[in-house]
């Protein structure tokens, strides 16, 4: 970017040079059309199936509408706000005010996104847990705030597969990590990457730190549907006192296999709508109307088609074949309780250091490498794990490549018949 | 807000205090759900009537595929920027790159937004013409920005109909307001709301300015197709030099009537649309899938249905109903020579003082009470256009109330035989 910049008759704002706004992201690097074109892709996550047929064809009513084409509110198109309510009133144990409480957003992230605009004064911290979400970094920076990373400790000599409920936090390291500036703290749960959901008495001490120092909490549950095992997925707005300084947040495309629908919401007190809802007016005006329409379609039909309790089920065993094969392989794991990620530890995949790498993985840690020779070698792409870690600790990173299982079954197992043959490079 | 705020453990940032962002905006106000239900609505700028068939077909068949229901590339679907570069190769005369100047965003509001983020540091001012679109000045001002405004003068004396080319910038204002810390400056042709289209000698004087003091230009050209009476429409991304710092703004939803589709497009240099892209892929990651291929296949078909020649010979058929029942009326007004909105001169519109005003409208300039007593009485809504002005000078824009002809032609009349009431309120 220097070259064009300098080149350039007016500059960018410095905002950009913070973090990796501007370096070539991992999504671009192991994207498709870098990779050969029989690679299986199990590095971004998105799902090589369609959304259900019966939520499509709200879409497709909706373009038969001449208002559903059309602007909608900002806060979101009322049917959505209504069946919003419905699924999450008796998970929230709230009645919740559809005008007050509820935010659609253009995707969940333009809704977190919205979140940092509308709170973050320039210097204000952000407490988030590595790994982290990607996005998380310069939507804290872009709006003047400051990262603060708490490590998730990835159980020590782990030898094969074992829980993502082993990830801890650190409650030290938590408290020690709040100063006077921290505003907010995101929890994610479940977790990308780790595929952690949070245990009760995790979130109790969070929610007592939130408390104890007056934060906002950000509860990124967008997997909040992909839950697995009879794992009890904690709400941490449902802790007593906890409501009042929580925004949850929802995801249309996480929950119906529609990620390009960008139909996303927030859910919390009104304090915090009210300035959110300020602040994604401006940054997207409103969220598309169509696809707003099936959103809602979807939510109102889950419980009486009793749909996520089928996916999940289909996302189990999805997840089943991806660890029968890195069992077989004998390479430490995380075994995920929700979302659609596995990380397997691939410190002991030996690639040559004269491998043919493009310049795009150089200079980046070892998994970014270890991800590229698997890439091409073997056939299937996964995201090197570093990136989920802030520039200092990317090196607790680049032991693990993340594996998403949001694929059909057929592929995953073709996927798994291709990962066996990593055996050969493994010491 | 203020009542709200005290109450909440956390406070919202200090950038929602500037200009209006927490106040009720004006299309909250005279929002169909607070007007008669039988109010004709020529308020805000959105159609009555539904995007082409044709165009429709296409959202439908990318919902009937997987890739079209999943993420697009932040930069946009290669099918959208193919056709982006199909329509405005010509008209830029360039050979545009599908890679580097071309980035599909969530609605041109989004894409505006990121090119904010992408450039203004704290304390960046940025020039627009008054009246400006309301959404410029909460966009600058939550990135740092500052706004500076030069007014365009609408005649002095105009005494009936007269041309939107009357409404002049005076070239030693904006030369005043040129200072050290400017750092852009947007210049929306065809103009909303007063609907001029900007000669070629304004671009050029424009021009002039932006490259001796090395400004950045925002073209927000969104109602680019909706130019009448044969009048020119200058991009001033094609003058001498202005290439390199022009961005211009585009629309699917006012080109294809389809305004909650959230789809426009940003164009450019490289060294503009790199860090936009940057913003904008973590504002939003990536705009929706299925409606970008609509908007692809609306762009691709454009010239062979000569679309665009159609649809402008409509709305001028349109416009010319209001102007007519204006006519009658013998008020002063504006005949746009582009856009799709007519500036009345209300200020000859008597209402009583002591007329039962919600408290939304109490407190603002005259117009919001002219246009609310309108709404009621006449039974058709319009926006008072001191919205469209800083707080300072909205006295300026009080004159005026914006009344919108993006409806089908019936509705039109039927507003245009209620509007030839107000003749009994003219003093």
């Amino acid at each position: 970017m220097a070259v064009v910049d300098d080149q350039s008759p007016v500059k960018f704002a410095s905002r950009l040079k913070d973090g990796r706004a501007l370096a070539e992201d991992v999504w671009s690097i192991y994207n498709v059309a870098n990779l050969p074109p029989d690679c299986i892709n199990l590095g971004q996550g998105y799902m090589n199936f369609a959304p259900p047929e019966w939520v499509k064809k709200a879409a497709e009513e909706a373009l038969g509408t001449v208002a559903a084409n059309h602007y909608s509110h900002p806060k979101g198109r009322m049917r959505l706000r209504q069946a919003i309510k419905k699924v999450y009133d008796p998970q929230l144990r709230r009645d919740l005010d559809v005008e007050r409480e509820i935010l659609v957003t253009s995707g969940a992230n333009e809704g977190q996104y919205s979140v940092f605009t509308a709170f973050l004064e320039q210097g204000d911290e952000v407490i988030m847990f590595e790994p982290f979400f990607d996005q998380y970094l310069a939507s804290v920076t872009f709006n003047g705030g400051v990262p603060i990373y708490v490590p998730l400790h990835p159980p020590a000599n782990a030898s094969g597969k074992f829980s993502s409920d082993e990830w801890k936090i650190n409650p030290e390291e938590l408290r020690a990590a709040i100063t006077p500036r921290t505003k907010m703290i995101i929890v994610n749960t479940p977790h990308n990457p780790v595929g952690k959901v949070f245990t009760r008495a995790e979130l109790e001490m969070i929610a007592a730190l939130a408390k104890e120092f007056n934060l906002l909490v950000m509860a990124d549950e967008v997997y909040d549907t992909l839950v697995f095992d009879g794992k009890e997925h904690v709400r941490i707005a449902t802790l007593p006192g906890m409501w009042d300084r929580t925004v949850t947040v929802g995801s249309a495309g996480k929950s119906f296999a529609a990620t390009g629908w960008r139909v996303g919401w927030l859910i919390g007190p009104e304090y915090i709508i009210r300035p959110t809802l300020a602040a994604s007016t401006r940054i997207v005006f409103c969220s598309n109307s169509p696809l707003q329409e099936a959103a809602a379609a979807g939510l109102e039909q889950v419980q009486e088609r009793r749909f996520f309790e089928t996916q999940t089920a289909q996302y189990a065993e999805r997840r089943d074949i991806l660890t029968g094969c890195f069992d077989m392989l004998g390479l430490p794991y995380t075994n995920p309780e929700g979302s659609y990620f596995i990380l397997l530890d691939i410190s002991r995949v030996k690639f040559p250091d004269d491998y043919p790498f493009p310049q795009s993985v150089l200079g980046r840690g070892r998994d970014f490498r270890a991800c590229w020779f698997i890439a091409i070698e073997i056939g299937v792409s996964s995201i090197p794990v570093s990136e989920f870690y802030c520039i200092e600790h990317a090196n607790i990173g680049e032991v693990y490549a993340r594996f998403s299982f949001c694929k059909d079954v057929d592929t995953l197992r073709q996927a798994s018949e291709r990962l066996k043959k990593l055996k050969q490079y493994i010491v």
